[in-house]
């Protein structure tokens, strides 16, 4: 199943990101923006202005804002719009979607309300068998690899081959795609690792060092684990790319919303300091502690970090005595 | 089997602040430092100027600088001198060691020459069974835990009951130890973690960024289980706190000299060079590059950033070809 022609919906960072990619891996891409001035910078001068400034992007990689010129004879589909616009915006463009193709998802999260990942919302809007969505996940700073700084990524697809055709649809010189079949797994990856991040930058506004940080994300990603292996998740992708990966990339970044925010409630702002020196841009982990702890409970999973960090957001909780009540737990063995 | 007095042969950093989380742990604790005048400081001042300075320790950690004083009476014995010394210190301390008493190692690494861990050294100069030596392995930068900064650790023994006995020996407000049987896993996550760290900084040094980190961290971690994995390790060990606990704050840490000196050689300067910039201090990855390649190749896994790191080291290899090689090898699946 080779894929010569790609519809990448969404014009963000990671989807153009990923658009270049693709089209520096020999595929023709269209990139999909909804403001028609920006689908005609990519077009004309080839660059996204709003988004990635300064990236010279390939010839092969072509822009529209119209949905159906961009489906039209895709042979697969990548969805590059926020997780929570996702299902909305799915529903419209169904009737255009091309049959049997490849969807894949660069979303991340657990959806409000109904507790689904991302995949799961995609095939249930496209009528779709969940063995025809992927997932790409991974430690993926859109800018460093714009940039094209040396990066490995997970491509993740129930039906292998699926996988294996996006592999070779965006393997270059400085991304380096590996496959996976663990849907769960990927996914939750993505969606816990915001969570530990805002506990990451919680310790630091405390005035917390490295080993605090190197605390909190391997035992953020143990829980997320014991979730995931709950869910059916393989517990060894928690160790690879779009776990362990993904997570220190997100916390060790200075660029990550997540652990910016959480270093604002640390330093003692209430939530509503925080987000408005965060100009209202509300950090995806305040959403998804909450989304996620009401999973662990529904399915009796001990998160100890996920339940102090929605304390923390959403009732009040002095981070200082988050602090203390994660270390004062009963000691016990690692598993 | 209570721990009320323990013996720590080693005033360096590590050595001195396991002593102190021990003695704030409330047991009695004494300290043997090579150097009179560093016991003297520790007994009359409660400081340990040259390592800890400004770090006051406690009135139950008291020192001398005789072995026998130290040892007399111990109920477990920890031993904080670096890994390639061990094998001589322990020699000259045999006749002196209490019988049937838990032997703590705190150094990591792999032996030059034997190519052995160094919980094996203990059992073999001590000539006591394998079961009797535990290993402390995480994510402890000194100086943060010294200054009482929240953190976990692990404390490994193949007897589950010794390994409990230190855990309560060493619970306080700032210091969470788990227990774990995986011997192999704990000493080997803790020896490979120095030669990860030195591809980080060499990644660092080309200036790339927070994936190419996050990339070689997931990556090299993945490398380190194959191997443990072949040596009997449980590869889950390798997601704990002994290994990416302890490899995330080894590699983000700007007081990493693993990194420090990756860095350089990333920067263009030859192993010379960067050795003369350390004042003469090699930093312990150049070493264990060499004894863990030598390892993997007598067991036939295939440890790819190992590889580079020794042939940049001790080949001259380039490091932007190093980079290269690495991200063009052969895609495949994530395991």
């Amino acid at each position: 199943m080779e894929l010569s022609r790609i519809a990448v919906l969404g014009a963000g960072s990671w989807g153009t990101t990923y658009a270049k990619v693709m089209a520096d891996a020999g595929v023709e891409v269209v990139l999909w923006a909804r403001r028609p001035e920006v689908s005609a910078a990519v077009r004309q001068r080839h660059e996204n202005p709003d988004y990635l400034p300064g990236v010279r992007l390939p010839g092969n990689l072509t822009s529209t804002s119209d949905p159906a010129e961009a489906l039209a004879d895709a042979d697969a589909v990548v969805l590059a719009v926020p997780s929570q616009s996702l299902r909305a915006n799915l529903t419209g463009w169904r009737p255009l979607l091309p049959a049997g193709r490849t969807l894949v998802s660069l979303a991340k999260g657990v959806e409000l309300g109904t507790l689904k990942r991302m995949s799961e919302v995609v095939a249930e809007v496209a009528r779709v068998p969940a063995d025809q969505v992927a997932v790409v996940s991974g430690p993926n700073l859109a800018m460093e690899i714009a940039c094209e700084q040396p990066t490995a990524t997970v491509i993740a697809c129930a039906d292998h081959d699926r996988a294996v055709a996006l592999q070779h649809a965006s393997t270059t010189g400085y991304f380096r795609p590996y496959t996976n079949t663990d849907m769960v797994g990927c996914e939750l990856g993505g969606a816990c690792k915001n969570v530990i991040a805002l506990s990451c930058g919680m310790a630091s506004g405390l005035g917390f060092g490295t080993n605090t940080l190197a605390t909190l994300i391997t035992r953020g990603l143990a829980e997320t684990s014991r979730l995931g292996k709950k869910l059916g998740a393989n517990p060894l992708t928690f160790s690879g790319l779009a776990g362990l990966g993904d997570l220190v990339a997100t916390c060790s970044s200075p660029l990550s919303r997540n652990r910016t925010f959480g270093e604002r409630l640390g330093r003692g702002q209430t939530l509503d300091e925080a987000l408005a020196a965060a100009a209202g841009q509300v950090a995806e982990g305040v959403k998804s502690c909450s989304s996620i702890r009401e999973l662990a409970i529904r399915h009796g999973v001990d998160m100890p970090i996920t339940d102090v960090v929605h304390r923390v957001c959403h009732d009040g909780l002095d981070p200082q005595k988050a602090g203390a009540e994660l270390i004062g737990r009963k000691v016990r063995p690692e598993r």
